[in-house]
């Protein structure tokens, strides 16, 4: 678990707000002795411990003016004069360090099943990897540099462009995308919990991300039918249907195929920039010029991959749990067709 | 509600599926006289009058073979050799009827906080309608062709495209834009539960979306902080603070912030489609050759765009039920902060 | 199912209502040849038959009147002046039939695992059936009598005192009993959704039902802990544990221990009755006296008895599902403990 | 909070475990300076600080055997050879200690909307308290004796009673009552979710209660219609609908009626004893004698009730929090009727 949330910690690389966050998780119930899981809920707790009264101070200064692009002003008229206001408050992207963690009791079980998920950077600022990075080259090539994109060459152009964008104080945002490969076919529900709409639901709960596609995507506008449907075979190899193509990234009428899932999303640039901007103070409603001095992250794609990772484990789990509590219960199902 | 209804009803216009369906909508219980609803459960049922004889055994006569693009497999997957197979059993289209009368008796309750709902095409097969269309141009142009898009000329584009792709038995996708106007700030939940991660669930749950993105969407990964944050300022005239531009969506940190909800969905083609195409049959495992020449639409996207307008109506409807309760039980909120 | 309905529906013996209701029920999705479920939600309508003008006119007649023991006054203060107000409105007994539909397919299911659900009545107005029914009497006299009452001779003096009430215009109460055999060791929550508190939701969601208990509930009030606890021990002939006692009601620590799960509720006088009541008019607040001359049964316990057994099949089903999809996710329990 | 936990804090009087806990809650979230809660989630924690070494290894002595009551057989079923096993693992009591802080958030906020929940104990082994105790009386001798029974007199051969019983190394149960005045009418679901359903669900969660009734409940069922209906009548004083009596306990049709909410609890003894019994080990099927001389309470009653208040809060508030946004979205309700 504390490797999963040393994916997502600040302070690793040059590329990273400074901001030292230590993310030492503590387990204190669901966990006995040898590391095993009791089978009641797993609790932890990651102390915030890098809130130092300079911080504080500094943010409390700004608890009347919005800062563009975040949070604030969303929380102040939800929850009135006082919501929370110390750094970016409930908003602020520390939370997704619960989610890694969640993730990471996730991954324990997946991998008892056979079930991989992976996350990686595919564009930063428009700059763009390689097309199709398949499952074995994002392997290979995991986390082998700051940015966790694989293909080596053109990260090295996004790293030189996110060092470019820190010197002028600005930020910019990315694509991320997902594998999750060793999915049986038979994952989702098929009408309101189809297995996209539960994964959309968990990774564009995710504060920065401002949009998802699966297999083709957006691309399937361009495409005819007879182009965007993926033709069926039986393998002989592994004795199951296969898919020519991966088109539907490996969803069909809500429900996994056996292929691989494959999703992007959309990463919004980090909004707190150390470059002037307009803004309104919400107490006196004056219009006001700001600029903010805090420590930021030139962009949040290298280090939200790990919590992309997490969500799509945790929501993958829960379609396993359902589909396994129904098929136990389905007494007459022809064993040649079950998979689960 | 039969109004919603007939906006997805098929065989209106030359470029639908000649099947005839009335979807006609009859309501058994929660509605008294006067059209009033008594508080308790909205029953609904839709007959499904368009089942003849001869449409059911054709179906059945691809009961073993997978439709390419289609449900067939992964419900076989999940439900086994029992998986409803008449038409689409399940996964067919039909059932976001229900959803539209769904969105019927929402829209009744919206209608009384100034809240409206639009959903209209901007892309079909690549053929792309002007840029930004405005809620008062959408509105001005609501319905004014059979596909409702609100770019007239481009419009003519896109239906002489669906012609010719509908002669070829093909199918093509395209690209339609929600926008929510009158939401007030301080809709949505700050963690799993933000207000795009529900409108995601809500739209990718409808079965041909493949994509969402919200404001800029995807976009945004290639602009900067200091173009991607909207600037807040306080505007006079309303007496609340608004935003110089929207790529945000009308949506911060997962709450509403009083802006537009702007949203754009990528729909797939029409998988049934008149051309032949390689499959399997999973009974025997044998790879075959099928053509259907079963009565389809060319593309959905002219028939989706009101499941579209019922889905988000459904979605922030429960988001304003959830808001609601919280503020009224919430006793020392400032009244100055209060739009709710 | 349209057997279990037989059971609920009222006019079949001297001691009912006089109402004639069909309570024929109609599948329309979920099912397809053989009686064989899809996997996917079973849908059913039981048509109101039997509203004649006559019966609305009489009960619209009562409209702003409080019906004492009804829910008319405080669904009024819920919905408003908008409540269905025709017979019982939403509060009706009637809406119980489609919780035994709904019983009916989880008893398919359940009866494939060798679970049984069995109600009967051991109390009519304080006259008392035998201690400690087993369910062996219970099955072999089930439904001897009109009460279904096992005790056969005691039954003779609860149907007499029926038709005594009954001429009085006044109804009276009583005790339905539940044992549900079969059940594995290891269902229900460990914290908040014991199984004793699903079960209790399920059955205090029932109208007339005022009091439930578990095993010796309230007795166990009068006990020591020396002789609550059940002793368990060794069963050589079936080869697991079993207690020599029941009073815990086949449920430990919130989780079903193997034994039978027996249950007690406490069923009120059916509130309607002949005999002049002081009330209110609810829209002139004027206090009034009145007389209700419709059709009712002298005890609700002689139809409510389906009902019981209905929502305890539900429980127990959500209850097999969660545990049984927990069950398959957990890789490494030693497979000499697992009776799931 | 900190008071209400130590309502329920052991070691407080001779009759209590002397188990010294000391049951300290520390806030981590949710609440900013001033104790004024920021609309996001209180996060509490409340360290297990009572742990000792000796403590602990005495019960994994026990791990193999079932403690008769007790609910290690039944996790074990439920979780296998990986079930926690110290104390009573997940089921002890300590876990009340979280509902018991949570119950305090809720108090809060009820107590700016006037509503007041008390719970006291009414009887022990069968030695009752006068009939009918008040709001008045109740309140006038809150925790007036160590078991917080408001009969004084009776009390005392309670508390007698309990000190015979801890000197036999034998343990009680009883019944503890609680009153929740000031619900306004109109709370609760109809159908599934009626008031007592949720309520009973909330309370039936507590580990050792074996039964509850609602008003006059098991007692309705002796009595006939006529006598069991609550007769309403128009109260010039308070201008509303009162009740002459209150046998319904505060609840008609799943909704609350405005009166006094009435619920008694039926408690179990402690099930852990000092005195030798029969059991079983459970991983060697042998027929064990077995005496236990862990530190227990003779009677749970004078720890259970402050939990009774919490959980009957925490089922109050979520009704509260359902009927306030179903109220607020419903815009033409006549403000006559309306005093939610």
């Amino acid at each position: 678990m504390q490797e999963e949330l040393d994916k997502r910690r600040p302070g690793r690389t040059p590329l990273d707000t400074p901001r030292k966050e230590r993310d030492k998780v503590y387990i204190f119930s669901g966990v006995m002795e040898d590391d095993i899981t009791t089978g009641t809920p797993v609790g932890l707790i990651i102390p915030n411990d890098v809130i130092e009264d300079e911080h504080i101070n500094k943010h409390k200064s700004y608890k009347e003016v919005i800062r563009p692009g975040q949070a604030g002003y969303t929380f102040f008229k939800k929850y009135g004069q006082f919501a929370d206001n110390i750094g970016a408050g409930r908003a602020s992207g520390r939370e997704t360090a619960a989610r890694v963690a969640g993730g990471a009791v996730a991954k324990a079980v997946l991998d008892t099943m056979g079930i991989d998920v992976i996350a990686f950077i595919t564009e930063i600022h428009g700059i763009k990897a390689q097309d199709n990075i398949t499952y074995e080259m994002a392997k290979a090539n995991y986390r082998k540099n700051d940015i966790n994109c694989p293909d080596l060459e053109k990260a090295k152009e996004m790293i030189e462009e996110l060092q470019r964008i820190k010197e002028q104080g600005d930020s910019v945002g990315g694509v991320v995308e997902i594998i999750a490969r060793g999915v049986p076919a038979g994952l989702g529900e098929p009408v309101f919990d189809k297995l996209q709409a539960t994964l959309a639901h968990a990774l564009m709960s995710i504060g920065a991300i401002k949009g998802i596609e699966f297999g083709a995507g957006f691309g399937h506008t361009k495409l005819k039918g007879s182009e965007s449907n993926d033709v069926p075979y039986y393998d002989e190899a592994s004795g199951r249907v296969r898919f020519k193509t991966n088109r539907a990234g490996g969803i069909l009428g809500g429900i996994s195929n056996g292929e691989d899932i494959r999703i992007r999303v959309a990463v919004k640039p980090t909004p707190t920039i150390s470059i002037p901007q307009g803004t309104v103070n919400m107490y006196t409603c004056e219009n006001v010029k700001v600029e903010f001095n805090t420590r930021n992250d030139p962009s949040i794609c290298p280090r939200i991959y790990p919590v992309c990772e997490a969500m799509v484990r945790i929501a993958l789990l829960d379609a396993l749990y359902v589909a396994k509590g129904y098929r136990a219960i389905s007494s007459n199902i022809d064993p040649r067709w079950d998979l689960l």
